[in-house]
C-alpha cells in the first residue's frame, strides 16, 4: 500500500472557459484517519458543471475552492482502513473525495453503497444528477400527462433522465443537444419523442423555429440546464402557466454573452439565489374576489388602509391622463372623472 | 337625456409611448339595452397600466383594441335604464364600460356597488388593483414576519396596498418611486419604512447601494411592477429562497432598452405566460434524497432507466475531461477512473 496520494489542485482562478494550467497535479502523504473517520481509496470521481462555479471567487450559494486546495467533487472507492463504527475495509462508499486517490472522511459524511449496483451509478443515474432530476421534476416541473417538455443538455445525467420521467409521466419530450450524434443518443438511447441538434441553427430565431415544430402544442415545461441561445429560442413558446425549474445556465459559465444583456445576471441569480419568479395576471384569479372585498372592504371603510386618487376630470382628458401614467406622473390610482 | 354618447377611440397603434394622436374622441348614438341588459352612465373611469398591451396588435393575455374601437377598460356609473333583472334606474354599478361616457352591458358582467363606499375605490384600492395586490402578495410573495419586501412604482394602487399589507404582516417594507414627492407619499401616507427615489440615481449600480442601505438584511420579495433599472438594482441583493411576484414591467412598456439585452424579453414572457421560475439547489432537499433512491434504484437494476457514462481513464486526466465537460464534449455522465 502506497504512502503517498496523489491530487488536483486549484492553480489558479479561471478567466472564463478553464484551460489545463489552472490546475496542479501534486502527491502528499497519505493522511491516517482519526477516530470517526475512514481512510477511502478513490475508484470513481464525478465531474458536474457546478465545479465550474466553485473555481471563481465569488459568493455562490457553496464556498470556493481556495487556491492551492484540492478540487472539490464527489467520488466512490473502498474503505482502505476505518476507525468509525459501521464500516470496515473493502466496503464500497461515497462521500465528497475531492479530486484527489485517497481521501479521509468523517464517517457521517459517507454512504454505503448497494453492493447490487455499479458503485458509478452513484455519481449520476443513483447520485447527484438523477436526484436533481427527479426532485426539480417534481416539486417544480409538476408534470402533467399531455404536456410537452422540453430540456437542454438533453443527454446529460440531469437531462436524460428528466426526459425519461416525463415521458413516463405522458409528456411530449424535446430533447436541445450538440450534435447529431447526441441527438440521435437523445431519441434512441433515452426516447425523447423529437431532438433539436442546437449547432445545426446559428441564432435564437433559426432554433426557435425547429423547436416550433418539435413542441407543436407549445412547451409546458422547459426545464433549464443551459440558459444561452436555447433559452431565449424556447421563451416565446412556453404556454400560459408553464414552468421553468431553472437547474443550470452552463451555456453562461464561461462568462456571459456581453455587458449589454442582462438575462446571464438575472437567470444566474434565480439559480443561485433558488428565487421563486412567478408571474401572474389577476384575471386568472377571480374566483377569490368576494373573499378579497370581504377582507378589505371594512378595512377601507374603517380608514385603516390609506389610498390616494388622481384625478382627470373630462372623458376628453383620458389621453393624456393615460400618458401620464405611462410617464410616472400621476401619483396613486389614476381615475377619469367622466 | 342626451340621445349621443362620447368615447374614445384607438386611432393608430402607438410606436413605443403613446402620444395623443393616437386616440380619437367621437360621438355616436346611445344605444338601447336589450333583454337582459342594461344603460349605463359612466361616472368614474379607470386607467391602468395594462391598457398599454391592449393596444399593441400583438398576441398578449387578453385581445388587442382594434383600430376605431372604443379603448377597453373598468368604469363606474349609475344605471339609467334596466332591461335586466336586479338592476334598476339609480343603482351604482361597475363594469368593463371602455372609454365612454355611456355603456350597454349585459347583467352578468355588473357588479352593484355597496353604497357605503366611495364607488371610486371599486376602480382602485377594492378594485383590480387592490385584488392584485392582495392575491399576489398572498399567493406569490408569502411573506413572512421579519422579512424585508422590496416595491417599485410604490405610490400607485398596486404598489401602496402591497406595502401595506406587507408591513401589516410584520415586514419591513421598502418602497422605490420617482421623485421626493412620491417618497414622502410612500413613507408618511402609506407607511413604508424607507423610500428611494429612483430618478436621483443614474444606473443600477447607484440605485443598488441605496437599496442595500435601506434593505440591510436582503431582500426576500421584490414585488416586480417595473422591470428595468430598478429589477437590475434589486436582483443581487435578493435573499436565498426569495420570491418575485411579476406584476408589470411598466419601464418597458414603451419599448425595451436595446436589443442586446434578453431580459425585457424573459421578463415579458413570465408575466404574460404567467410562468413559473424556480431556481434550485440540490442540496436543500436532501432529506428527500432516501425516498428517490428507493423510487429510482429498482427502475436502474431492472435496467428500466437508460443512462451513459463518459469515462476519462486515469485522475491527471480529469482537467481535460472537466474542460471538455463544460464545452458538451461528453455525451453522458463524466466520471474519472481514477
Amino acid at each position: 500500500m502506497t504512502d503517498q496520494m496523489r491530487r488536483i489542485t486549484l492553480a489558479r482562478r479561471p478567466q472564463g472557459m478553464p484551460v489545463p494550467q489552472d490546475f496542479a497535479l501534486d502527491t502528499a502523504p497519505l493522511p491516517n484517519p482519526a477516530e470517526g473517520e475512514v481512510l477511502v481509496a478513490v475508484e470513481w470521481l464525478s465531474l458536474d458543471p457546478y465545479m465550474r462555479g466553485r473555481m471563481d471567487d465569488v459568493r455562490s450559494y457553496a464556498p470556493s475552492v481556495g487556491l492551492g486546495e484540492v478540487m472539490t467533487g464527489q467520488g466512490t472507492g473502498r474503505v482502505l482502513a476505518s476507525r468509525a463504527p459501521g464500516f470496515a475495509a473493502g466496503d464500497q462508499v461515497t462521500g465528497i473525495t475531492g479530486w484527489a486517490s485517497h481521501a479521509v472522511l468523517p464517517a457521517p459524511g459517507l454512504r454505503k453503497l448497494d453492493a447490487g449496483l455499479p458503485p458509478s451509478t452513484a455519481l449520476g443515474v443513483l447520485g447527484m444528477p438523477g436526484f436533481t432530476a427527479w426532485t426539480g421534476l417534481r416539486e417544480y416541473g409538476r408534470p402533467k400527462a399531455g404536456e410537452t417538455l422540453v430540456v437542454g443538455a438533453a443527454t446529460g445525467p440531469v437531462g436524460s433522465l428528466v426526459g425519461q420521467l416525463a415521458r413516463a409521466a405522458g409528456l411530449r419530450t424535446v430533447a436541445v443537444a450538440g450534435g447529431p450524434e447526441k441527438c440521435r443518443l437523445a431519441t434512441e438511447t433515452f426516447g425523447f419523442d423529437a431532438a433539436i441538434d442546437h449547432r445545426a441553427h446559428d441564432d435564437a430565431s433559426s432554433l426557435r423555429k425547429a423547436l416550433a415544430q418539435a413542441a407543436p402544442d407549445g412547451v409546458d415545461i422547459y426545464w433549464e440546464n443551459v440558459g444561452g441561445k436555447t433559452l431565449e429560442a424556447v421563451l416565446p413558446l412556453m404556454n400560459t402557466h408553464g414552468r421553468i425549474p431553472v437547474c443550470g445556465t452552463i451555456a453562461w459559465y464561461g462568462g456571459a454573452d456581453g455587458a449589454q444583456d442582462r438575462l446571464p445576471m438575472a437567470w444566474r441569480a434565480i439559480l443561485v439565489k433558488r428565487l421563486h419568479v412567478h408571474g401572474f395576471i389577476i384575471f386568472d384569479h377571480w374566483q377569490h374576489f368576494p373573499e378579497f372585498l370581504a377582507d378589505m372592504a371594512p378595512k377601507v371603510a374603517a380608514g385603516e388602509i390609506a389610498f390616494l386618487e388622481d384625478v382627470a376630470d373630462g372623458l376628453e382628458n383620458a389621453p393624456e391622463a393615460f400618458i401620464g401614467l405611462l410617464q410616472g406622473r400621476n401619483r396613486g390610482k389614476q381615475l377619469v372623472r367622466v
